[in-house]
Parts: C-alpha cells; sequence; structure tokens
C-alpha cells in the first residue's frame, strides 16, 4: 500500500519540477497505472494537457509539439505495449534531434517479468534510440524529492543538450493509484539551470574565413526549424555565394525580395543536367543542417568528391552518408554567419546559378499551364499558402516540395519528419505542430501516409485544433514508379504499388471533417479558398501513378535540354 | 554494387531454408530496402504471402496466425521506422510465448549511423523483448549459404523452443536490389531437426501421485491455444477434482455433455462470496497455464497462500504474479495428464463447485431475460456461436467473456492477446487468427480498442478473409468505471472514459464491410443471423457505460446472496 499522502507529494514534486523545467505540455494517452501522474499534470497550473487514445499516435502528436516549438513535450502512458507504441515516433526523434520527455508509468519491481498483466520490461525499452534511460524510484514514505528534482532536471537538460532529442523516464508506482486533490505542495529550492554555447575558437575562424573568401563556393542549408536571423541573410548577402536550400530549411518563405535571389530552391533539376554539373564544380561546399533531401545534390556531392566540404554538426555523430566531408565543425551553425566577413562583389559563379533557377521557373510555370498531374497540382497548392504552417509527408510529397517550391516572401513556415524518413505518424506530427504554433496548420501527405495515421485524426476528438489536410490519392505507394523496382512488372502492384481502392471521404464523416473531392486545378483552388468551417477540412486530390512519373519525366527532361543550350 | 546472380542466390536460399523449417506464410508490408527479399517470398513455391501497409497492423496480423496456427510467421519490412512500427506485437508475442521470424531490412553498413535515409539503429532493436537476434552478413560475391542455412534454422528453432517467442533476424541489402526471377535455385543439404521433450522423471512424478490422491484440490487451466486431448479429459474424469477453467483454456466449448460437469466455468463469480471462499480452501492447487484472467481467483490464491500451489511451466521464468507458488514444475503441461492415475469417485467437495456453478447459470438465464446491458448482449453473442474461432480484445471483453461464457459443446476456438495485455492490435490479430484457420471468425472488442487498430481493417482490401466484428461502443473506456479510479469525478471522463462521440458505421463504408447498428437483443440477434454477404461484418452494439457497471453488479451481488443462503 502506497501511502496516498506521499504518492500526491511524490506526483507533485515530479509536476511542479516540470514546469521550473519549462515543460508546459503533456499528451497523456488513458491508462489505469499512469493515475497519479495523469492526476497532478490535469492539476498543475502551468501545464497543458493533450490527449491521444492511439499511443503512438500521441507521441507523433508529442513529435510535432516538440519540433514546432524548440522545447521537450512530455508523453505520458501506462505500463504494457502501450509505451511500445511510442517506440516509431522516439526513433524519429532521436534521428531528428526533437527533445522530447517520454514518461511510461510502470508496475513495481515486485510485479515485473513475474507474469502480471499489463507488465513488460519497461527498463530501457527503446535501447539505444534514446539519449538516456532512468528508472525512477518510487514513491515511499520519505520521498527522495529532491533526487526526484535533480533527476528531472538531468533529464530536461539530457533532452535539450545538442543533439536534443528522447529521453526516457520509468515511474513505478504501487496500488492504490488515487492522490488527494486538496493536498497542497510547495516547491523546494530547484536547481538553477545555464546553457552554454558550442562555438568555434579562432583558428577555425581564420581558416574558415580563408575559405569564405573563394569565389566558387555554395552553401547548402538542411532543414532549420526555426527561422533565420537577420544576421544570417546579412551574412549571405555579403558572401554572395548561392545558397542552395532544401524545402525544410525555411529559407524558401518568409524572404525579403532583395535576399530571393540568393536562394537557390531548384538545384534538384538543375543537378540533373550533366553539362551544369560539369561546368559549375564548386570549390567550397559548406552544409548546415543535415543533409538535403535532393538526390541529385547528394549524388553530385558524392561524385565531384569536393576538395573543401565543410559541414556544421553539434553532433560528434555528424551526417554524411557518403563520406566525402572533409571538415567537420563541432559546433553551433550560427558561428558561421555571426563570422565577420568583408561583402563581396556579385560573382559569375553565383549568376550562373540564378540564371539556371530563373530559367527553371520559367519552364515551370509553362509546365503548370499545360499540364495537369500531382505536380502540377502542388504548385498550386504551394502558392495559394500564407501566414500560416505546413507539414510535409515523406515520400513523394518532400519531393514535389523540393521541385515545387518556389521562394517567396508569403508567411509559410514548413515542417517534416526527416529523422528516420517514414511514412508513419505524419498526420499527428501535423495536429501537433498546429497545437503548438496555435495558427492555421496544413498538411500535405500521401495516400497510404495518411491512412497509415489516420487515428492521428483522434486528436481533433480531444481538443482544439486548425488543420487543412490535402491527401494526394493516386492509390498507392507513388515513388516505386521512380524507383528501378517500376522497370520489372512482375509483383509490382502487389509489393510496391499496393492499390486499396479506397477513398477518404467516410473517413471525414467519421470524424465530422470538412470534406472536398478534387480532380481539377479549379476544384483544388476553390477547395483551398472556401471558408473554412470545422476544426479539421481534408481535400482528396485524385490522381494517377503512371501519369506522373510521365509528367515530373516531362519537366526534368525539358529543363535539362533547355539548361544544356 | 551487388552481383545480381549472388544476390538472387542469397534471396533464394533464404526462401528455401524457410520452407524447410516449416515457415510457411510471410506478412509483408511495401517497401524499397526488403525489395529482394520480398520479391523471393513471392516467388518461393509453399510460400504464402500476405500483406498489410501498416507495420504494426502487419506484427499483429502475423502474431494471430502464429497463435493459431502453433508455427512461427515471418514478418518483412523495410528499414527505418517500419520495423519499430513492429515493437508492440514483438513484446506481446514474447510475453504470450508465441514464435515469430521478425525480418527487418536494413541498410548496408555503411549507411548505418550516417545521416542516410531510412536507416537507423537496428542492432537489437527489439532490446529484450526477443529470444535472439541476428544481423546476417551481406550477400556477396561468394555467399555463405551454408552459414545462412544454418543460421535461420537457429532462429526459427529458437523461436519455437518452449517458451516460444519472437526472432528478430537483421538483413542488409546494398544496392541495386532487383534480382534475376529466371536465375533457378537448388537447396543444398538442409540440417535436419528433431526436437525432444521436455518431461517429468519418476520423483516428480511420485511427488504429484501423491498430491493428487487428495480429495480438497483444484486444477486450475490457463490459456491453451490447442484443444486438449482425450487424455486430457481421462485424466480429469478420473481426478474428479473442479477443474477451474479460464475463458482461454478452450475447455468451455468443444466438451462432451459427459465432461461439461467437471468444468467450473464460474469461479469468478463464485470466488466473490466471501462465505464460499473461507469454506472451500483447497489443500492442493495445480495450475497449467499462464495465471487466469480472472481477479477474484488471484486475489483468494494470494490470500490464501495454498500449502501446494503446484505450476507447469516450461519456463525458468516461472509465472507468478503473487508470489504463491510452492513447486514449479519445469515440463510440459502434458506430463501431468499422462500421469497414470486410479479413478476416483465424485467427492462432496467437488460437488459443492458443481452446484454453487449450477446456481449461478439458473440466475444468469434469469438475469439475462429481465436485464439489457453490456454483459447481457455478451451472453447472447457467445450462445449464438458455433463452427467458428473467437477473437476477444481485452479490457471488458475478456471480462464479459469470463463472466458470461457458459461451457458447451459448440464448435467454438477461443484466443485473445493475454502476454501484455494491451488493447492495441486486436482488430489485426483476429485477421490473423482467420487467416491461419480459414474458417469463419468472430473479433469481440470495445470501441477503444477497434479504433486503436482499425488500421488492422486494410488486411480485408490486401487478402481474402470471413470476420465478423462485434463492437461494444460505450463511447469510451468501460473498464476504468469498475475501477477505483471511478470514484473519483474529477477529471474521469477526460483521462479514463476519454469518450470520442463517434460511431463506425462511415468506417464500415470506408473498408466495404456489411454493417449493422444494434440496440436490442433482438436486433443483435438478427444481426448475428443475417447472411453474411462481403468479406468482413461489423456489428456495432450500443451500450452505456454506467448502466453496465450497475447491471453487472446487481448479478454479482444476487449471486453472493444466494450462494450464502
Amino acid at each position: 500500500m502506497t501511502n496516498r499522502k506521499s504518492l500526491t507529494e511524490y506526483v507533485s514534486a515530479f509536476t511542479h519540477s516540470l514546469i521550473h523545467l519549462g515543460v508546459t505540455d503533456v499528451v497523456i494517452s488513458p491508462g489505469s497505472r499512469s493515475t497519479p501522474l495523469a492526476y497532478a499534470c490535469m492539476k498543475q497550473e502551468g501545464l497543458t494537457v493533450y490527449r491521444q487514445i492511439d499511443e503512438r499516435s500521441a507521441a507523433y502528436f508529442a513529435l510535432g509539439m516538440a519540433k514546432a516549438s524548440g522545447k521537450p513535450v512530455m508523453l505520458l502512458c501506462t505500463s504494457g505495449t502501450a509505451a511500445a507504441n511510442y517506440f516509431p515516433a522516439v526513433v524519429e526523434a532521436y534521428y531528428a534531434r526533437v527533445p522530447l520527455l517520454v514518461v511510461t508509468a510502470d508496475r513495481p519491481p515486485e510485479l515485473r517479468e513475474v507474469g502480471a498483466p499489463q507488465a513488460i520490461n519497461q527498463i530501457n525499452l527503446f535501447g539505444s534510440h534514446v539519449k538516456w534511460a532512468a528508472d525512477l524510484p518510487m514513491p515511499e514514505e520519505q520521498n527522495l524529492l529532491e533526487f526526484l528534482a535533480r533527476h528531472l532536471h538531468r533529464s530536461v537538460a539530457t533532452a535539450k543538450t545538442e543533439p536534443k532529442g528522447p529521453v526516457h523516464i520509468n515511474v513505478p508506482f504501487r496500488e492504490p493509484l488515487r492522490i488527494d486533490f486538496e493536498q497542497s505542495y510547495v516547491s523546494r529550492g530547484e536547481m538553477m539551470h545555464f546553457t552554454g554555447e558550442l562555438i568555434i575558437n579562432k583558428e577555425t575562424e581564420g581558416f574558415l574565413q580563408g575559405l569564405l573568401e573563394q569565389e566558387r563556393g555554395v552553401l547548402v542549408v538542411g532543414e532549420m526549424t526555426a527561422p533565420m536571423p537577420e544576421t544570417f541573410w546579412e551574412f549571405v548577402q555579403n558572401l554572395q555565394w548561392p545558397v542552395l536550400a532544401d524545402p525544410l530549411s525555411n529559407l524558401r518563405a518568409n524572404v525579403k525580395p532583395d535576399n530571393q535571389h540568393l536562394i537557390i530552391d531548384s538545384y534538384d533539376a538543375i543537378l540533373k543536367s550533366e553539362q551544369f554539373k560539369a561546368a559549375m564544380i564548386p570549390d567550397v561546399v559548406i552544409r548546415i543542417g543535415p543533409q538535403p533531401v535532393s538526390k541529385p545534390l547528394t549524388l553530385y556531392l558524392a561524385a565531384i568528391k569536393p576538395k573543401n566540404y565543410v559541414v556544421f554538426d553539434e553532433s560528434p555523430m555528424m551526417r554524411d552518408a557518403q563520406s566525402v566531408v572533409t571538415h567537420h565543425i563541432q559546433a553551433a551553425a550560427k558561428s558561421l554567419w555571426q563570422l565577420p566577413i568583408k561583402a563581396k562583389e556579385e560573382n559569375a559563379y553565383a549568376v550562373k546559378w540564378q540564371q539556371a533557377s530563373k530559367l527553371y521557373w520559367q519552364l515551370v510555370e509553362q509546365h503548370c499551364e499545360n499540364e495537369l498531374d500531382e505536380g502540377v497540382l502542388a504548385k498550386i497548392f504551394f502558392d495559394e499558402l500564407d501566414k500560416c504552417h505546413l507539414v510535409v509527408s515523406s515520400s513523394m510529397p518532400i519531393r514535389d516540395l523540393d521541385t515545387f517550391f518556389k521562394t517567396n516572401r508569403r508567411d509559410v513556415i514548413i515542417y517534416a519528419n526527416r529523422g528516420a524518413n517514414g511514412i508513419d505518424g505524419v498526420v499527428s506530427t501535423a495536429f501537433g505542430v498546429q497545437a503548438a504554433v496555435k495558427r492555421p496548420t496544413y498538411l500535405f501527405i500521401g495516400d497510404l501516409s495518411f491512412l497509415h495515421d489516420m487515428n492521428g485524426l483522434i486528436a481533433s476528438k480531444m481538443q482544439d485544433t486548425d488543420l487543412t489536410i490535402v491527401i494526394m490519392n493516386n492509390d498507392g505507394g507513388g515513388i516505386f514508379s521512380y524507383l528501378p523496382q517500376s522497370q520489372e512488372e512482375r509483383y509490382f502492384e502487389d509489393l510496391f504499388g499496393t492499390p486499396t481502392g479506397m477513398n477518404f471521404k467516410d473517413a471525414a464523416n467519421m470524424y465530422d471533417t470538412e470534406y472536398a473531392a478534387v480532380h481539377s486545378k479549379e476544384e483544388l483552388i476553390s477547395a483551398l479558398r472556401s471558408h473554412k468551417q470545422k476544426l479539421v477540412k481534408i481535400i482528396e486530390v485524385f490522381t494517377d501513378r503512371q501519369q506522373n512519373v510521365e509528367v515530373h519525366r516531362k519537366l526534368w527532361n525539358r529543363f535539362s535540354e533547355e539548361l544544356s543550350k
């Protein structure tokens, strides 16, 4: 029997520490063993509780929140397979470096590994995919409150230290599980925390300044989850290098007209041209953020093996899938753009990139007037967005984003799950982003990915939201049509196409969302512009897998031809 | 570059070994990295391929198949979070002791932990929840084919050895991933395998025979995934002890009339009577199978601490959540019923159990005539079943099964996931059971559990099936109303009830299944008896959470009173 007084004290101390540590959001899934902590979260001033019945979706919801807010979000579930359902999002958070506080209630030691119900071995449950795992002591007569506060401090500090990531906290509770709601708690002396910055020293500065003087240089910017400060823009204005901006760099929207020409947003198409690639080999490549989505860029860098390929990565586990990076600068990326450099003149090398990019977008405009496929509809969709967040699924949607999201001034902040590039949990991630930013959010997703996490919609039954979901329904796995497997007809539909023949009108009914079926450009625009009346609007765009490949290839081929002229 | 010839040879050797080892079923989720092995599975004679887009559901589907067939079923997915989605079912399989061959395709070593897409650390991915994990060598010019065959042998043998369970095989592939469909393969000298039996020795026999002579003994039978042989029935006829049969013991259906009185199927209700419990303390308890579902039985055994509580468990990790077992016999349960014992006369102790049980079912009949709640409707449903399999979800459905499934002669085989008692993956488990047994299958499930694994229905779009799903929709977590949390009104609906206000008519439309909404006994009977025209029939039964608790308690109270007279 746990004493109700000490149980209440324990969970109150827990939630008070959370507030002190800057954790303000918790996503709870219903269950019994987690009751004391769930009660304390509900009761704790300053904590907002979100709820999701499906723990897999709950974890991706928390991931979306943490990604958009930059702050650790707490998860809470009961013991057993509930906790195992967190695993996919924990893995994604680990590789995407998103801070999560994964709290699993557990049975006490005497009910572990003895055949008791809902009891699994939760110690180190997430293995090498969390930054740290702690098994907390039980609540007891003389609670170890100072230790509890310090250990939560360690957990949150670990989650927030670069490379950020998930931390697992296992909390055993013995029955009875009810707390005393009237019992007050006064937080005792929480420890204060000051975080240092990982910056470069003088020697590294000198080395970098040497490189930055070169003319044939490119700056590659991978995923950035926060908008860049003005200092960054001053730096690239001075540098005058082309900035190859991944669609997740958040450098393609909110860009002042004066800066737009510096952003090369079409390198994925440009680097399909052999002639351009041969002529434009850079002397220096500097990358901040993870590796971009673009396969042509990856292959290009692997092929040319740049003499200087500098990567800023605060983690010793630097990202370099092709083993071509020559300099790993283990420091914050801002060390780069805070470097004092002198303003350079516009140079011929950069101008050639800019001209290629301009040509690309001219062709895209023509292409979009004459064609109708997934890509063209994606372009129309992207062009409509403003004052919103956008979440994009893996597989084809992120590639369409790369191909058709043109640099602009509109206010759009973009996220995707690129830690492990899964198509799972994406609906929930979008709901989580919306919950963090509290403004209109759009989700751009394929039919298989939507189906995979349809349970993400449960979130809309549990709390307020404002989400518009654009589903590109090509009845199956569209990306496989672009891969070598598509050259083999045998088993293609069975193993890769996997058509389900489903549409999501009934799903919309089930969750009481708005719904529009779209087959044309006009229908898409009208569906996007129509006044949103419910919490969730689903726009289902029907396209044809085979046609999508052909129309995409037509654009790329035509552009390569034009570029070679 | 992997040589296509050696790649083809490698995956052909893999699937040939599977056939040799008795693996005949594989569940594949679409993905790219797994392509060579997926092709080989499609091509391999003797292997049946099932498909599921959602890997979490795929794994539970395989679990259901393996549970019903007793044979290891193979899973196959691509690299990345796809594999992490298997985790909940892997955990369940580990504790439920179900053999699974979990095969995850992986990127080659040079693409692991370097920031490559869809690459996570898959080595020991499932931690302590698999019996064994192997990372296979890559296909190469000189394939290690004999080693591959031996290692697959070890994997399958490990999965099949008691306690059975999941084994993880990680298989790295380097691009290109296409195989040569015309290349033939001749299996080379697979190793033969003979499995021994864990049986008791003479000394243990003598000890047991001494116990079995006692009069005040009960035989407790937990979950049994295969029907009992005739020898078992002869044994209990001779023994004349009451057999406390868990609803998953599969001793409550297919029972000959002469044997039915031996089965006590109402002990969960009987053991709520203090008077009965005090008067009927047994001298010997022998249990085969895991601990039964019934909480009253568990609490009773924990309270009386039987002088002799003998458990047959082939695993050193014997199941005894209350630490009251006195003798662990680490041998197959059949060692018990194969013991030669002399036929005993009917004794007073057993007759008292039988009389109590008879009284219980009389009251249940009256109760069902006068009342209308979840339990009563469950009873009507159970009484309709014949020549079918039944899968039951955790939480309230399994408890309603325990309370209302009366011993009978009809042909019903029952399964549930009781390894970790999760409410996840249950829909898929039912589809898997049906796929293994190929006869009409019923699923009895609550609304939250159905919603959690609604993706299980995707299976019906990918292969043939015959499933009737009875959803008890009480709009939320019904079981919490029976727990102490329900005494606290604060936050109850937020944290435990978690009503979604949803019904599943639209889900039925979406998956093109039959659908019937049921509010009365007559509607239920009519929905169950109506000719099934589609692959899946969904019967949604609407009940009221609060009323369900009251009506259940009314029955138990009345019975306790009658039993005390």
